[in-house]
């Protein structure tokens, strides 16, 4: 085996967690310098690798990239730039292929979605096409957990618990409120189209608080919703509602989409969340409070559930292992082996079943009137938000690392975009 | 001295360290049996006392008045209710001595904000006057932290740890997403017309991370905010914004009050945040983020700071120390020692100089140009956010207590608010 390089990009939104996937590939490639020569990382994603703006990672400190495991964000940079199909731009597609060549790099360590699990798949099959075969291994990545085969994604589990501990404590917050003051408390969450981050946050109905959840996977039905509110204040004085940014009316319009205008005429640009509370106000008269928890969510490294540390850092250490072992063409998996005691191990699947596949929540996930979580649905989700894994402090804030992200030095022509 | 029984009773906007006061309270009250009988919370705050709604704490488990220190929310409920100027409503004031009398209560700990300070007084001048002499001892306590006298108060620290905390990991999320994505992450903040929690997102600008912070303190300028904000683009490609929920413009709106309506017509309450963001993209075209953290902010005692806890159990601690020493319509205060090595000690003040005066941030903690902290500022927060106080876990979600909350036998008749 000669010695060749590799290249690692991050893709899509970033996570609380995948620069722990960053750390398990850098630090196992630096374990077989034999064979593996240096990583390279794409400065902002797969678009350092076709402006050739690589990183040179052999230049950041053990220390750094240890620290990388507690930082959240793309510590190399991420973008959301998919490369089309290959009949449609051959020629990003050939470029990669000729910058790989150029830096000599064999092994392509692909951290993200669908998306890039896709362009991951088209590489491996035209590198070899264009006879410098590349092995493109997928690093799987995303909060919204809709990536097929793997039992979960890295980066949900702490999203998963942030907005259960999150819905929790406002919740508790409200209930020592309601009696005089907020009786509606309304938390919006990301996941797109799908469910799963909503879903964590009705966990909180274990801890004895009213809760109603307002998936993606169910066709908003108002009347029925507000029915359904005014029935958990009335038996509780109060309610908390977890809504799903992906939330929708039977046409497909997200509830955020409300066709509202500024005072210059202007579309209004909200949230799901405050149309939500001035609908249950204006029907109800409840006193409400409404947060939209965006970025913080998917950032709050200082809130990482343990088990999605650990399964971010296994899955990048056995993307560099299976590419040593030969393999391409594939995605390191999360495989579980017992929800309680929670086991779980590495699998593989073929990148031809993982690009564009979507995996929805099960309809079985969700309660029969719609608004609610499964017992199924729980031993699903509790394994995923064990342990916390707490970043170390200086000086009262959390010691998160920044990469020197020192480039290396360009071989090729100018490459426009 | 004989034995008097004694009424606490949690006031206004909770916080995440509000129930760490009363353990303190009700921890050493428990250790004074010969002179504190019983100590009573009120049910939902002050309005338990006046329907002789009474809390028996004393069978709350010793392992459950512990766990309040790690619990957010109010335990024994509050409520936003003022009592109206003696003139105005005598009749509350003499119904809260009668309850007072029937239940053989001798102290009166109210904890909470400006509002409540002003109502201890009250009773204590009142009570005296009326035959019935109460030690009423006033407990600090806002996330606004707008109490004169004291150096801080408790629930500002852990908010203002939060906030920090949240806005460097959201702004470590754009700054990997901006090359193609995300330039602009807004932030909306709790502190009413003090920009205190607001200058604590200031604080990521130690972290290298291009800030501009809008104060209620400061006018709203649109034309030199934006081109504020188009510098920090140009000069570091994204920007984070942290604005107060009292940001206004010069004539006094606040910059949520834009004239919004939806499609029906009907005004639309939106955050401060949304405002900002469509404004830069309107102007300036970058896409943008916004979080509204709201009660997940004040409610987050998984992220508390060590320092805020501390210092809200020594204060409900020490409001029993005193009122056994004899004191009477005080507050016992944080006295700042030294910043660096923080030190800090109790120290009281007289209610009459607490009630009815509101703490500003000074100006000399606000930068020249209006948009960030001073050094001094810096030295006053870093010591209120040192340490991390995390709650017990139990199955991947905080250990929060829920009081048995067991009523007193009534003894008078119903009194109508």
């Amino acid at each position: 085996m000669t010695t060749k390089n590799a290249f690692y990009a991050q893709s899509g939104g970033v996570t609380s967690v995948i620069n722990a996937s960053a750390a398990g590939v850098i630090e196992t490639a630096r374990q077989h310098k034999d064979k593996i020569g240096k990583v390279f990382a794409g400065r902002n994603g797969i678009i350092g690798a076709l402006t050739e703006d690589l990183i040179d990672t052999d230049l950041e400190s053990a220390e750094d990239i240890a620290a990388l495991k507690n930082t959240p964000s793309g510590g190399f940079g991420s973008c959301r730039f998919k490369l089309k199909s290959l009949e449609d731009n051959k020629r990003e597609y050939e470029r990669l292929i000729e910058v790989f060549k150029a830096h000599n790099i064999g092994y392509f360590f692909y951290n993200g979605g669908g998306d890039s699990a896709d362009t991951c798949f088209k590489v491996s099959q035209l590198s070899e096409k264009m006879g410098y075969p590349v092995q493109a291994i997928h690093v799987p990545k995303t909060v919204d957990n809709d990536l097929p085969i793997t039992d979960n994604c890295p980066g949900f589990g702490s999203v998963a618990k942030y907005i259960a501990v999150s819905t929790l404590e406002a919740s508790f917050d409200v209930r020592s409120m309601a009696a005089t003051s907020t009786k509606i408390f309304v938390i919006e969450v990301m996941g797109r189209h799908a469910g799963w981050i909503a879903a964590a946050g009705a966990l909180v109905e274990d801890h004895n608080i009213p809760v109603l959840t307002l998936f993606p996977e169910v066709e908003f039905d108002k009347d029925k919703f507000l029915a359904a509110v005014d029935a958990k204040v009335k038996e509780h004085d109060f309610c908390t509602i977890v809504v799903s940014e992906g939330c929708h009316w039977p046409d497909g319009t997200f509830l955020a989409e409300q066709g509202t205008r500024d005072s210059f005429g202007h579309a209004q640009l909200g949230g799901a969340a405050p149309v939500v509370a001035n609908m249950i106000k204006e029907a109800l008269g409840y006193k409400f409070h409404w947060a939209v928890a965006d970025y913080l969510q998917r950032a709050a490294r200082h809130l990482a559930s343990e088990s999605d540390v650990e399964q971010a850092y296994a899955l990048g250490k056995a993307a560099v292992e299976k590419a040593l072992e030969g393999k391409n063409s594939i995605m390191p998996t999360v495989v579980r082996e017992s929800s309680s005691p929670y086991k779980w191990s590495i699998g593989e699947a073929p990148l031809s079943e993982v690009a564009n596949v979507e995996k929805m929540m099960p309809m079985d996930f969700i309660s029969d009137d719609g608004y609610g979580i499964t017992d199924k649905c729980k031993e699903y989700l509790y394994p995923l938000i064990q342990g916390e894994a707490y970043p170390p402090y200086e000086n009262g804030m959390p010691k998160y690392v920044t990469m020197k992200g020192i480039s290396v030095e360009q071989k090729l022509e100018k490459f426009e975009l």
